[in-house]
């Protein structure tokens, strides 16, 4: 594939589509959302309104990191703080299609559409991939980003149109034309984060509570797994309790499981082989988190498994 | 320690609590009641009256097993089929501690009682082992044999005394003493088994079909790890379930958490290293049991996190 020319088809069409309106983008500072965005400003330069909305469930300083390195390429990005909308919605909320139908309908239908209203714009550029939609669609998983494929018509239900100039690409060729397009290898190299981020990460209810341990458990993880090399890893925080120790008295405690895969595409996916050593120091780290009292190795390739647990 | 006086003193001492009265223990063919059980024998023969309770919660195939091996050594054990009365007392419940006090109250005084009152005995004879007894003190775990340590007065609650030959002991002790008292090396050597057996290997309710999905994992891992000479290993189903793909379709699978440990007392433990060859092998196998989809191991140390999940 001509990944060059991929760009120029890709830019003149946001151009032709978009005509003298206005678009706007939702940047994730994942991959995907950061070379629609690149894609989107060659196109329309200051016609195009970038946001990251912080919706309580990124990474910890990952707003300010990823307006800091687009700053840095010349294109503004604007924080929107949607941290109480999201919360609230997930409140009460364990079952996992309901908790991602409350992100999504959260993301477009309340912050987005007030967003289009005031800015204006008829057009919203989007990251969705290849994968995202060939899950959708064969009823594996329901991607956040997923909607004119599942029967959501955006422009009576959102009052925009959707542009998806990365549609016909998998991971692997969205990195190369990420690097390209000129992104730094932060950005390019990047793991996967999914949309309804550290809410995917959460088995059971999403409360504050208990996105304070499961960032917590990220933090230790990324850190800890960045040198290897693998596809993705990840913590994630279980509804279920075990029993443990803390001080000599009995804990009923809560239990991280963490992820490290190996994939090129997402669609399958082995289970890295790390060494003991390192295993057992994510260990140590991670039943140092208030009340966390187990830490257990996923081991499970794709399929059967997904990747993530929700 | 002399290990030969002390069976000639825990012989002497049943014969002289017990006096011309009968006794009843319950064998469950872990190595602690199988030591009482010919202890027991040996201070009282035929007015000790030794059962196998079968509670539907047993590994496949255990309660013939464990009779052949004892009718070997001359002792004969009864199989006492109380599968309804457990299933019925643990059908509803999901708090650890009300799951443990069901399995306690059915054993002790349901079925127990009946028994006793049967056969005339007053004395039951008890595999209760030292760390069970320190660690049901120190309130970090209920064990399921501890009564009068809690405050249960048998004789008042059941109608029947209990003797613990063995509450001295730690498990390499009760090792020792076993082989000495001429228990073959299958029961010598047999990793542990708690009493309330599989109900402590599943997180949440415990209902026939959960039982029986342990039940297959519980063999996939024994049969796996037999040969690592690790002190305990085991399946636990947790009540949680995840997302996963089946014949290209979404499936909410279920979760299987494997613990393989290294211990001299189970008072602390460390978690065996397996190779990934074995790690791998054991995972496809466990995928392969009917609605499972992903395979943890777990990587936690004694302490913070205890053996057994509840």
């Amino acid at each position: 594939m001509d990944y060059e020319k991929f760009i120029e088809d890709q830019i003149a069409c946001i151009k032709q589509t978009v005509g003298g309106e206005k678009a706007i983008n939702a940047l994730s500072g994942g991959v995907d959302s950061s070379l629609v965005t690149v894609l989107g400003h060659r196109a329309l330069g200051e016609r195009l309104r970038t946001v990251f909305v912080d919706s309580a469930m990124m990474r910890k300083d990952e707003p300010e990191g990823v307006v800091k390195i687009f700053a840095d390429m010349g294109i503004p990005v604007e924080i929107v703080d949607a941290r109480e909308q999201f919360l609230s919605a997930l409140a009460g909320l364990t079952d996992p299609e309901e908790k991602r139908n409350a992100v999504t309908d959260t993301f477009y239908s309340k912050v987005f559409a007030k967003l289009v209203k005031e800015s204006g714009a008829k057009f919203l550029l989007h990251g969705t991939i290849l994968t995202d939609i060939e899950e959708t669609v064969a009823g594996i998983k329901r991607q956040h980003n997923i909607l004119s494929q599942v029967g959501i018509d955006t422009e009576a239900a959102y009052g925009y149109g959707v542009i998806e100039p990365l549609k016909t690409l998998r991971k692997d060729g969205v990195r190369r034309v990420a690097k390209l397009a000129g992104l730094p290898d932060e950005i390019v190299n990047r793991i996967p984060f999914p949309g309804p981020a550290l809410a995917t990460r959460i088995v059971g209810e999403v409360t504050p509570e208990r996105l304070e341990i499961v960032g917590a458990a990220t933090v230790i993880v990324e850190e800890e797994l960045a040198d290897t090399g693998a596809f993705q890893y990840l913590a994630v925080l279980l509804n279920d309790r075990a029993t443990g120790i803390r001080g000599n008295k009995r804990q009923f405690g809560r239990i991280i499981v963490v992820r490290c895969i190996e994939s090129t595409d997402a669609r399958t996916a082995t289970v890295t082989q790390l060494s003991w050593k390192k295993l057992n120091r994510i260990c140590e780290r991670i039943v140092q988190i208030e009340g966390v009292n187990r830490c257990l190795y996923d081991l499970t390739p794709k399929p059967p498994a997904t990747i993530e647990y929700i």
